[in-house]
């Protein structure tokens, strides 16, 4: 890893950082200082895809201090799993929900995702050549379930109203909140009416946003 | 999980999404639609931390489809574990350098760490009352090592030239690019000199951002 | 006029300069480059008030290159007075359609307008005691006047579906439009359909924005 | 003037005004609800060139309320004329100054500008083939005096230093400060010590501002 010249995608990130400061230290000074003096107050945890064309900070027009955020592949949350071993989304949830005490919390996820094809094409059948995407993925292994043949074992192929895999990354948003709940201090709060619970689903394709309603479990478009 | 009214937070967010869909859907549609259309080709892996005041796409001035990020706490990276157990982190480090073939993946910690408190908490002997962050932050633990008092086990609140808990952060950055070479996939292509990995740490109380020379293995500002 | 410590809100205007110069010049450099390369090539010349609550160019989420701008006070066009003495708007106006013949020409009034209500208060028998907005303001005096009462002279009070003095406002876009149409060189383009004529009324209160129908000159929501 | 069709980019302006709304009245309403309540407090009075490659508010990062703004080709000043006639950049400045109260007034130039290019082709003796432009940029006519050839009449094409044509852009700036020193209203408040005049010009190919230096009546790189 020896010393090597900046890249210009690396120039570009550092003229980045410096527009920020520019603007955020030198011309508007005063949220970064209050954001510095009084901690991070954020009323919403994010819980998104690490996909580059989904950034949820820009999808929101959100300013720093808004969201506290937490990005890894295919939106996953884990099911309750507190053994001692390294679970980095579990520990950003409870920082939000216990130390930060946010109010809401919004897993999104999007059409196009690498992730979810990813499972799909596990779902059927194909063999997993990689160490960490094919069992991070397959925490949603169930929500496939509904889709399968009987008969067949395969992935019904048949033409759904809703599109497919469409259907599919609905179905891990609907598996992340739900598997929220089997965290005991996310479900304790959300029965207290003190923290609520969204699952989102965007489409890249034509920029339209659209919601779980928790009571049909049915996706909703929002506007 | 009762269907409730929206929160005025939410409701802001979702005008966020509305403003989104007019900037980038309507107002300059070229650059989504080419996104959708030949998929993401982003040239950057960013592991930054969850903190709300810390977005990498606010302080980097990105554009959908620059960055893959994976956000957490503390902005961490396990070792190495390709034990068919869930590994978020290591997902997303995985898809981003065997699939997608970035060539930079940067490391960003940053001041006020809430994570890096709770592990200098940790370090100093306090007990952890959590079921994850505790944990998670843990795999930083021997960062902290050299500046452990060797009589007393305490840590060092010696005057620092570079202040503290701000060598903390540093050293935590420090340990994920670290971690990062542990992964044979990333260390191949860092070794064939197609991939390039950068620790950075950012000021937030001026601004200021500092890069990890990995040769002298100290922090510089960078400008 | 002696040299002088620079205020803050100058050394805010230069910071903002600065990060203007981060983001376009050094982590997005194509735009401006090309724009300078290839000269300006806007399809729109705006005209708008100097009201610092009203830029076309953040109300429109433009970007550089994108308007050719006139803003004076009360967005006014003068009749064409080709006499040879100092004419700024209609040489704006003359340089726009001749020289980058643009295609579209916007005129954006808005609520609120200070301009409009110094034209009221003059029309109200109010007797001028400024050197210039009078006389300025009154290139649309008769605009007013199918709003004088017959008997009195006053102007009329009484309620009007469309509020007062949103309907001066709105009668003064009309004006500007009617205006453009004494410039031979603009008459001419709009016949031969290479150019067209645009009214706008911005309603700060409300954000809606409110376009001239130019056959029926009733002002329409645009949505 | 018949009805028409919407054309692509008047469609695309819209989109803009859609998202300007979603931002500034849904997603952060506090602030255009303050400037609608209270009325406009500008501290600037910012004079700049139609040209649509600089637009004063992106280019100093301003948001709705910080800049009135006017703008013409070439950002003239005309010398104080107060015969009852149409004088639209000096009403804006009579608005600025007496009625808003403004602390700061900025002539903005820049380089490439088309007025100014108009300008040295009528001191070349080039004949003017235009009603308003011609008659317009003459204002500062005398400001190329110093660099005619006594002998040939003919503009000095010299090597000069600082570039041609940006020394008689920059000479056109001078001009407008000296011409806002004619206005009595503007000469009393700076004598008084409550009004700043300044006069900056920027070079569109390199991002770069330089500011007059009233004493020198040189222009110095401001950074």
């Amino acid at each position: 890893m020896p010393f090597r010249e900046k890249s210009p995608v690396i120039r570009q990130m550092l003229a980045g950082v410096k527009g920020f400061r520019a603007r955020y230290y030198e011309r508007r000074p005063g949220s970064m200082t209050q954001l510095v003096k009084d901690g991070q107050h954020p009323e919403i945890l994010m819980i998104g895809c690490s996909d580059s064309r989904v950034d949820p900070a820009l999808l929101t027009m959100s300013e720093p201090g808004e969201l506290f955020m937490v990005r890894n592949v295919a939106n996953l949350v884990p099911p309750y799993q507190p053994d001692g071993n390294y679970h980095g989304t579990s520990a950003a949830i409870e920082y939000a929900v216990r130390v930060l005490q946010v109010s809401e919390v919004i897993v999104i996820g999007h059409s196009q995702c690498g992730g979810v094809q990813g499972l799909i094409r596990l779902r059927s059948g194909e063999e997993a050549k990689d160490d960490f995407v094919s069992p991070w993925v397959s925490i949603a292994a169930s929500a496939l379930d509904p889709y399968i043949d009987a008969k067949t074992g395969d992935l019904s192929s048949g033409a759904r109203p809703d599109g497919w895999p469409g259907v599919a990354e609905r179905a891990v948003v609907r598996t992340s909140v739900d598997n929220l709940m089997t965290f005991p201090f996310v479900r304790e709060r959300v029965e207290q009416g003190t923290l609520t619970l969204h699952g989102w689903w965007f489409d890249l394709g034509t920029g339209e946003l659209w919601g779980l309603n928790t009571t049909s479990r049915l996706f909703e478009l929002m506007d």
